[in-house]
């Protein structure tokens, strides 16, 4: 079901087995960069973040990336200062088989906490993984980068900016330990589009917050995650350097565009989830108290199995509410709706509210609950889904 | 299981059913005090309190309250003016037949919310509930507060204050929607012993900031919590009214002592709770910060997960800590055991660390975290379980 992923001028991708996963699964990525390419980032901001988190903003702070190495199934993290080393000894692997400083190869690790990484099965099996870049190993790329992910995430779009072809692709993973904060779990952007660094990482800021720090799985903010956005500058089109200009606005909105169907993605294939469901916030008095409410209806168990059982039961949503801490909330000022059937008015169940129609909307695979605090004119929205006893086994399972 | 409940002077209790539960079961609660006991209470901090939780608070401060109504399966919140009607309702029918003032009835519900209350239902079986109230009343009235609890929770004790005997009993239910703020869920602490009121209301917070404000099952404060500390004054010992005398440090104690086993209670028989958990943290820089952490680590659904698969996955601990938000956290100051068994030292796995002993630990039923922050001389202790399949089917089966 993955749409067709366009290659982009400059990018060159290998997937392969160092036998880090089971049963001989994909688990290693090489991606490489044409000369000049330029990387924005953003990264976890959990405190306990992991050994390639650190080596990776090391190296993009001195040195322009050629090579990003990808490994799923050990998240290198929980492993101090033997985790630095590691992360470094298969950096310093790469550069010597691609002739560049180690430096400029940034390592990514995404799986279980706290096991050292195997660094020699990565060494050994880099040679033969190298030998085989090319552009269109995007789909490969994509898979061998998941995790409990029972789908790869990928997207790509072409677009026209002042009439050249301007092409975007990106993949990301993630399924559970999802809410990003300020970052996200392991997503990668690219483009053939030339922009100014500022305006690059600016772009990808604002589309990081609009998309990967709108979902939420389960609340736990992970401690490899890793955005990052690509350009090569390979395309025709001349560098974009102002904010203002069409020709920004038309490349943010694309990867705005990327980077929240990416995110969406990572929801809908959440670990156990069966249903996408949109939280809306309005009414509020900030922005801050929108998201506050938001998430804790997100992160509710009681809210989260309900939706699970698609059993519309409005009174756990609005206990949810009631206890995000939000200073002289007046509950008989809310209403909420769930798509459009409105089942509470002004704090109790709608008058005209009937169970057949709040089951009927529960019983569709995505839901928007929308809620009014009826106090301000700020909104937030977030994506998440609900809670099955499939994430129960999936993370009670997970080392076993 | 229970324990011997020993009477309260100046206390009496009848159980029945009033059809609110389904096949016939206990649902219906009375509590009669005699006239001149004292009453005080803490109640939800849930913006979205539920219609008897108003109605109690407007009551107790206005009247003595000499009968205290309470049903189970049914919360009567998110129920509007209705709600409030049928709270009223009810208290006046039992003033009616026990001659007293409306006022003088303290109503008390929990079960499903947004439902109205079955009032006929309640009304018709008050007379012969009410004929049958007797001082050995307290095993069924502990049986006929639950609702999705699978055990009663109730203690009592007899200690000695200057050469007489005092008696404390309490009671309490509760098993999912369970993180009490400032208060709790439906709990009774009774005492014969006479005690000067704005002693006993501080007696009261201080035992219950210390034991139900410590536990949480899902991070899910209810509606309907409610907390009462009763003194009918029938035993021989002078009233208590200094907060420096041994007598006021004894009772103390032992309400205290009370509330802590019935909350501990709450979580041992928490919506399929199979590990009981013990997080203590200490070397934080504040009180805050260390409960920050605590309540980070019991809510992490990664972190239940794994206990309840007996998984010493120590990583997703050190993770929940790193996203708590605690300024300036130093991973690399972090010390973290289960039960004696080191399995973290400076922010990574104790060099001398073998997950045998991890594991060991891990199968027990009860099992401490112990968490040094290495950075101050704080701490905090609270109470939670683990996440197991038998919660998400507990919740997602609720209302069918």
């Amino acid at each position: 079901m993955m749409s067709i992923l366009y290659p982009i001028a400059g990018i060159r991708l290998a997937t392969g087995s160092a036998g880090i996963k089971k049963n001989g699964q994909q688990d290693l990525v090489i991606i490489e960069l044409c000369e000049k390419s330029q990387v924005s980032a953003v990264f976890t901001q959990n405190a306990f973040c992991a050994a390639p988190v650190s080596v990776a903003k090391k190296h993009l702070a001195t040195s322009s990336p050629r090579y990003l190495l990808i490994n799923s199934g050990n998240a290198n993290a929980g492993t101090g200062q033997q985790g630095i080393t590691d992360a470094l000894t298969c950096c310093k692997a790469v550069a010597e088989l691609m002739h560049c400083d180690f430096q400029q190869v940034l390592p990514f690790s995404t799986g279980v906490i706290g096991q050292d990484l195997p660094v020699e099965k990565i060494c050994d099996v880099l040679p033969e993984i190298t030998s085989k870049l090319q552009d269109k190993g995007w789909q490969d790329a994509a898979r061998g980068i998941l995790t409990t992910d029972t789908k790869p995430k990928a997207y790509s779009k072409k677009i026209k900016i002042e009439g050249h072809e301007v092409t975007l692709t990106g993949i990301a993973k993630g399924s559970g330990m999802i809410c990003p904060n300020m970052a996200t779990l392991l997503a990668y952007i690219t483009t053939d589009a030339s922009i100014d660094p500022e305006l690059q990482q600016q772009c990808l800021n604002s589309a990081v917050s609009h998309s990967f720090n709108n979902i939420t799985v389960d609340g736990d903010t992970s401690t490899n995650d890793a955005c990052l956005f690509i350009s090569t500058g390979q395309s025709l089109l001349p560098t974009i350097d102002s904010e203002t200009s069409d020709a920004y606005r038309l490349l943010a909105g694309a990867v705005q565009d990327l980077c929240e169907y990416l995110a969406k993605a990572l929801v809908r294939d959440a670990e156990g989830a069966t249903k996408f469901i949109t939280i809306n916030i309005k009414g509020g008095v900030s922005f801050a108290e929108c998201e506050i409410v938001a998430y804790t209806i997100a992160h509710s168990p009681l809210v989260k199995t309900a939706f699970f059982a698609s059993d519309p039961n409005w009174g756990r949503i609005l206990a949810a509410i009631g206890r995000a801490g939000i200073e002289n909330l007046d509950i008989q000022k809310i209403n909420i709706s769930l798509d459009d059937v409105c089942i509470v008015q002004n704090g109790h169940r709608a008058a005209n509210y009937k169970e057949e129609a709040g089951q009927k909307v529960m019983d569709r695979e995505e839901i928007s609950i929308n809620i009014d605090l009826g106090r301000g004119s700020e909104k937030a929205r977030i994506w998440t889904c609900d809670l099955s006893y499939d994430y129960v086994r999936i993370n009670a399972e997970y080392r076993t």
